[in-house]
């Protein structure tokens, strides 16, 4: 029997920061590496022409996953009202913007509460705080959800490394968070960069979260390309294969080939040669480690 | 023939943060985990009477080792020359409270650059600025390493992953920084739960840092108990052995036993229960993963 075809794609700020029309050009690039989808950092207003976006992208044969942006300003988890609704209303937006792309699935760290990117220490948190925050971010979630209802577009919740936030870091902690909004259109977005830092076991992880999961993305420990690092994919693949994922799963090489002393790491910088061969060698990668896993 | 034994330790932060004299009781249980030191943080001037610390460790049969802490008013990586200068102060004090003690080895970040623990969000560093920082780090460890001369001091420099700096991440530029240093003084300090996040190979890294190698950390991925993650202990300590390591290991178990959402994983939190079971317990399995390495 044939293994069904893993459905994979790269988020668009492996090409370009922001990622405007003058770069539609890539979604040939895109399809050159055998993947079938691009995930695109939900464009701010005017950012991108909707329309000509969604006609680039079928006639590139290309699928779209959406990428939300959260900042302090637009944070579910603030203890000011404004940055809440605000937060409310931009994934409201973010709705909007699947709509008209034909997207059907919003991902991140959707629950804000950003850290090391916002410039916001570690520092510890009161329980009554803690609770307060659950309580935003279950309600945010929950009316985003209703929002999205039966347009089929779904939330996909995002845990991060400690350093990226101190809301939701471990695999466990956002089945938690997608168990108690308890909507259909909230499921469990799962990064195997965010999990080698913080889950015991990845593959154990991702079957602990089981059907929770709806978007998945595929990232080396240090971030570069799919198979140069330590991440043990046929280990992650055989885990998806038994949960009977069948969702997006996006590559995110952000790494870029420069080692030298000094050059800041959580910096993103735009790609300093031909990555195309490095991503196409990826993508065989995971669709072997994937593939045989599913096949077996 | 017998493998010779490891020598092993833990951070005093696992018991207690500030360490003081209240917690002297504490070396007891150390040696009880079947260690042969405590690594203390660089006490502040005041914060230990070093003698009675001192008399402390020889009655509990323990040594010792530093692990120095950087700030932005004290950083050798700073555009402030007084932050630079009060960096460099700070080193020469370093060695100071390290004779006092009997300490051998003052580890950590030496070349300063904090980054989320300094409340600094990631930023594009330009080429001048990047060639200022390495040229002012390096001539502040030479410096400190020439104060330090032949007094048995030793500074190892300890590479930190993305989020915590901008200056050295990876293995390779912890190897490149201590190359340009060029002192007898100044070597590397390796900890996994860095490695784990920036390097393609662990094994791999420590044999390619050698005799550059005096002092190692063995921490977990998620820095919970060692074994309860998925760091290839075997691999790690067969490199160790290859490379003939035979200096410090601090263990640094800082993840405290509550999985509960929004619980902030980057923040120090004082031990919740009695974790001595679980620190002996992780002392065992390195033993036996590195006594079987070097027995081999």
């Amino acid at each position: 029997m044939n293994a069904p075809r893993a459905r994979l794609g790269v988020i668009s700020m492996f090409y370009a920061r922001p990622f405007l029309g003058e770069h539609f050009a890539r979604f040939g690039d895109v399809r050159r590496a055998d993947l079938d989808f691009i995930e695109l950092l939900v464009p701010e207003p005017g950012e991108l022409d909707l329309a000509a976006t969604r006609r680039a992208l079928a006639d590139a044969g290309l699928g779209v996953v959406l990428a939300a942006r959260v900042n302090p300003t637009r944070d579910l988890a603030s203890a000011d009202p404004r940055a809440r609704e605000a937060g409310e209303r931009y994934l409201r937006y973010c709705v909007d913007i699947a709509m008209a792309l034909g997207a059907e699935i919003v991902g991140g760290p959707l629950y804000g509460a950003p850290l090391v990117f916002a410039g916001r220490a570690p520092a510890p948190v009161a329980e009554s705080e803690r609770a307060r925050r659950i309580d935003c971010v279950v309600g945010g979630l929950r009316a985003a959800s209703a929002y999205a209802g039966d347009t089929g577009v779904r939330f996909a919740v995002e845990p991060l490394n400690r350093f990226e936030t101190d809301m939701a870091n471990t695999t466990r902690h956002g089945i938690d968070l997608v168990a108690r909004v308890d909507h259909a259109a909230c499921g469990l977005l799962l990064d195997t960069f965010h999990m080698n830092m913080e889950d015991s076991d990845l593959p154990a992880a991702i079957r602990a979260a089981g059907a929770h999961v709806i978007h998945f993305q595929a990232n080396e420990n240090h971030r570069g390309f799919v198979g140069t690092g330590h991440v043990d994919w046929r280990g992650v693949g055989r885990a998806l294969a038994a949960i009977g994922y069948a969702g997006p799963i996006t590559l995110e090489p952000f790494r870029r080939d420069d080692e030298r002393l000094g050059v800041p790491l959580a910096q993103w910088r735009p790609p300093n040669r031909d990555e195309g061969p490095d991503l196409a060698a990826s993508v065989r990668i995971l669709r072997e480690a994937f593939g045989e896993a599913r096949g077996a």
